[in-house]
């Protein structure tokens, strides 16, 4: 029996009758997905039907922290949320820092699922085993940090933590995340699912203290992580001074930061205006999640009209390249008030700031015209227009409308050939790797479970050139397959799951992130792992989203890449010349499947799932 | 001896020299200021040197809640600010609720008092008996909410409550105010004078429970207060509905709502679209200082696109004022936008809105050309225009720089003829009624001790019809000097010093209110007061901020109302042809000096003084 770490509860809200019940945390749950990303993948894939419209009542809202959260192991104040994606039609793990998973492991939770639609617009009060369906109907329509603020006046609470959703999230963009402090649950609309249940936020509180299996174990493997993060070159000085931002200088070195829609890769060179070097001058202090030493959340704020006096927490590297690069910005400014709008309106900064270079783009083409725009001059680089529309995204109003659940819908919808122009997998917008000159990113991008989503397996190993588990050539397309697999896995394994910061992940660290989990968990759990076992988590956790997201409709064809990328080489710089053929993808795409175990149409086999102890996988995929 | 409301201590902060002391706070100051307003003119008037540069490290910031504030008294969560103003040169007092007040006399003082001049942007962070000097170097330039989450983030204390300025503190601006959760001490520039001291910010956290003398006493004046209130019907359900916004509608019927720069009044009539009924429909709940059952403050969110998402607590009918009629928007949206874009950047909304009036007049005149404004159209009613300039007020950039002191340095930079149009007096800008058609309301503007403040003076006679302390014609000239003595002399004993909100003294409790002060001052505090004293204390509090200001150089010269209103008739509706020419005014201030027993050059005499027991004021008037 697991002793420590878990709260041992599943609290289940279902907000159609307003009623709930908690249950008890299986052994066996705990010991085959440790927490976390593994616990919203095994809740979805048990509840959730694959082919349940993501916006209707049949789908589900899954938080889970990890064993690790609440503990005193350093960045681990994590936690995962799944529902169905309306974006990609797939399930749509997004994890969040800050101090709501802690307040939610205090509160006594290691799930929360919720379930059903509440008739009017609701907000769930959590604290001391009992939830409270309050009203929030003059909540609706306000910006993030109001919500949250609003609540906590409300109960006459301070020290409660909420998340919630902005307006995007009750307009049912499939861009809009979940809010928590100055953090989000992004991408894959989230935000959209919860507004769709009509729950524009949870409140918790607790006061409950994690117990520890084995103090001594724990001692002396808490003490080996914390070691090998100060030795760490990258954590410190690095990510406590300017957060992921100098990744911006990295990649442009690399001729592989995307700009104008990725037309002009290697090309437009904006790091010397908003590289994170250059920014650090607008920097005004960092803040850290619970109980993280690093520190890497910098605070920035905007000085020049007219975006003066915008403050963010942020912007990170992707938000450099999505308000940034890929828009044609380069004022920093700009992108800080950008970064701190979005998180007002709930709607993620990488899926709308791809989407208005989309917009963009057909604009510079007059596939979209002055009267499209509403008067808007919608040319590559004009912030004050990226402002505007990102603005009427948020609410759904002209324009914006059409654009707020992203380019694979909004291309649907204008039509005239402006597919060719979406840069989307799965309906998710491209991060800021220009893949053709990083091919395991591309390969990532095709095959992760949700969608062109660099935070599902992210190859560090092309970026930062650290040799583990193995040096790679990232214009390679040979032995992609295996890394991918291996980013993956890991990925869910080592941080999305205990659950703990990816950054310790990629770093120095890496190279015995799998034993010392293994003696984390063992120390914090009491339940015992080989660290193959926890590296075997992670491939079960990437193998059961894969059935359920089989069985919603997917395939092979769905592990594509943008026309672009196929087609048109980096037209200049260090990655000149570089692209993904159909031919190269489709070599990655079978060394991968190969990897996994998987046949050649990407699915998942019986025999790999029966090794995964998942039988009923294959049961229900009739194979 | 006092024995209860008080908490008998003076802070006294020096940031020159990073010390601090503690006095007691004497018992005949208590018996003769009562707290609040009272006690911030007698520290500001005993420690401030008259003639001192506003801006300079000699003027002080003086903060005081009143004996009633932190007791169980309702709507009594309130203080008093107060320096010497840049605006106006004069003495500065403002007030604000809230829950800031309450927590100072928790955190143990009846008056702090701040002194120099800190080297470097610092806050004080004060809690049991400790002031703390931190770096505000972080913090410098942020907006005042993200301020106000920041300290308490650092602190790591949720619960602790904090008055900052925001960037137009930081740039000294005339119009800056000093904001504590959503509210403000506005006006007079005291966010300047904090500015000027390197302070952005004052966060403190208290425990302590007031003592009072006499329950019995007590609980029998409470009582009568609370049903007094009961019985108003302005208090319920008017301003528990609506808040101030109704008075639109009122002051419009009246014909005293003024537009365009005073240019309009009674012609354009935006109460339909901005008028209190109007943007109920923008409502989103209400909330409340501390231990207030009325709830005034109304929160309003911003539904339409530019402004969709803008969430407030507020406009109030000023705001609806200064960022509607007087600017001629009549947008609800971008009035609720101003108002937050205001208090985030600590700009005041009423001499913000007036001066970008102001700004409009000199546009539509063609003293403002396109290029002074930076291509901005500033013809009346351009809310988007309005909001830019705003911005740029706030952090002092372009017109924004020359406009952020007010009218009054605006016309005398841009020269040109512009001062007819600079709407102030001495300094500040006219608040929200047409005094031509409410002529006690233009006395008071003339003579209020802190320039043209409502906040000081309100006949509430004249637009209410509420008949005491006896019915009034409101266009009448004769009688307002008595009148406008009473009002302001009631204003700071019954409201701003004991400390309790103005909105009942003006309402149905009104008649008792002397009564019941005197009742409530000995059940609290034990000090004993007739009726006449505590009407008393009033008069002493405006006699001694008149000495200062006599002393500071202000004389009957500067108790004026600008040119326009002197000389132009109100041109339509129910006021229609009403002014106050210059006979007008010097028989107004004639009658209001001879009511005051001043000589009739505004000055109060000896006689006075020692009849008010400050001898020494005569003293150093060398009288």
């Amino acid at each position: 029996m697991y002793s420590g770490g878990y709260t041992g509860k599943v609290l289940r809200v279902n907000l159609t009758d307003k009623t709930f019940t908690e249950e008890a945390l299986p052994e066996d749950v705990a010991q085959d997905f440790i927490g976390g990303s593994g616990f919203t993948v095994k809740y979805l894939y048990d509840l959730v039907p694959p082919d349940c419209d993501p916006l209707g009542p049949d789908n589900k809202l899954i938080f889970a922290p990890g064993p690790f959260t609440g503990t005193t192991i350093p960045c681990a104040s994590r936690m995962a949320v799944n529902a169905k994606s309306p974006a990609t039609g797939a399930m749509g793990v997004a994890t969040t820092g800050g101090h709501f998973p802690v307040e939610m492991k205090r509160a006594g939770y290691d799930v929360m699922i919720i379930e059903g639609k509440a008739e009017e617009p609701t907000y769930l009060w959590i604290k001391g085993g009992e939830v409270k369906f309050r009203s929030a109907k003059d909540l609706w329509g306000l910006p993030t940090m109001d919500t949250q603020l609003m609540i906590k006046d409300e109960l006459h609470d301070q020290n409660i933590r909420v998340c919630c959703i902005g307006p995007a999230g009750e307009k049912l963009s499939y861009m809009a995340c979940i809010v928590n402090e100055r953090r989000v649950a992004g991408r894959k609309g989230l935000g959209a699912v919860m507004g769709s249940k009509n729950l524009k936020a949870i409140a918790l509180r607790g006061d409950l203290q994690m117990d520890i299996a084995d103090h001594d174990k724990y001692d002396v493997a808490r003490k080996r992580m914390r070691e090998g993060m100060r030795k760490s070159p990258i954590l410190y000085p690095e990510f406590s001074r300017y957060g992921t931002s100098t990744t911006l200088d990295l990649t442009q070195a690399l001729g592989i930061y995307p700009t104008k829609n990725w037309t002009a890769t290697g090309v437009f060179t904006p790091a010397e205006k908003i590289g994170g070097y250059a920014i650090e001058a607008l920097g005004t202090g960092r803040t850290a999640c619970a109980g993280c030493p690093v520190g890497c959340s910098q605070l920035r704020l905007a000085k020049e009209p007219p975006y003066a006096g915008f403050f963010t927490e942020g912007p990170e590297y992707e938000t450099l390249y999505s308000f940034g690069g890929v828009t044609g910005v380069d004022n920093p400014d700009a992108i800080i008030a950008a970064d701190r709008i979005s998180d007002e309106l709930g709607l993620d900064t990488m899926s709308a700031g791809v989407t208005i270079a989309f917009a963009m783009e057909l604009f510079e083409r007059g596939i979209l015209t002055l009267e499209d725009t509403g008067g808007m001059d919608l040319h590559f680089g004009n912030d004050v227009s990226m402002i505007q529309l990102l603005h009427l995204m948020g609410v759904r109003k002209g324009l914006g409308d059409i654009l707020a659940d992203g380019t694979r819908v909004a291309a649907r919808k204008i039509g005239k050939g402006s597919e060719k122009y979406a840069l989307h997998v799965k309906g998710l917008e491209l991060p800021a790797y220009d893949v053709r000159g990083a091919k395991a990113h591309g390969l990532n991008f095709a095959t992760a479970f949700t969608g062109a989503d660099h935070n599902k397996g992210y190859a560090f190993q092309e970026i930062f050139g650290i040799p583990i588990p193995y040096a790679v050539d990232r214009f390679a397309i040979e032995g992609k397959g295996a890394l991918t697999m291996w980013t993956q896995d890991a990925r869910c394994a080592l941080a999305d799951s205990p659950t703990m910061c990816v950054f310790l992940m990629d770093m120095a660290v890496a190279d015995f992130m799998f034993d010392n989990t293994a003696d984390l968990m063992e120390a914090t759990t009491g339940l015992k792992y080989t660290p193959e076992e926890v590296h075997r988590v992670g491939e079960r956790i990437n193998n059961l989203a894969r059935v359920f997201n089989t069985r919603a409709g997917l395939t092979r064809a769905d592990d594509d890449l943008p026309e672009r990328l196929k087609t048109e080489p980096i037209p200049e710089g260090p990655s000149k010349g570089q692209m993904i053929s159909q031919v190269d993808l489709d070599f990655m795409l079978d060394e991968y499947y190969d990897a996994r175990g998987w046949t050649r149409d990407g699915i998942p086999t019986r025999a790999k799932l029966e090794e995964l102890h998942m039988g009923y996988a294959a049961d229900d995929l009739g194979i």
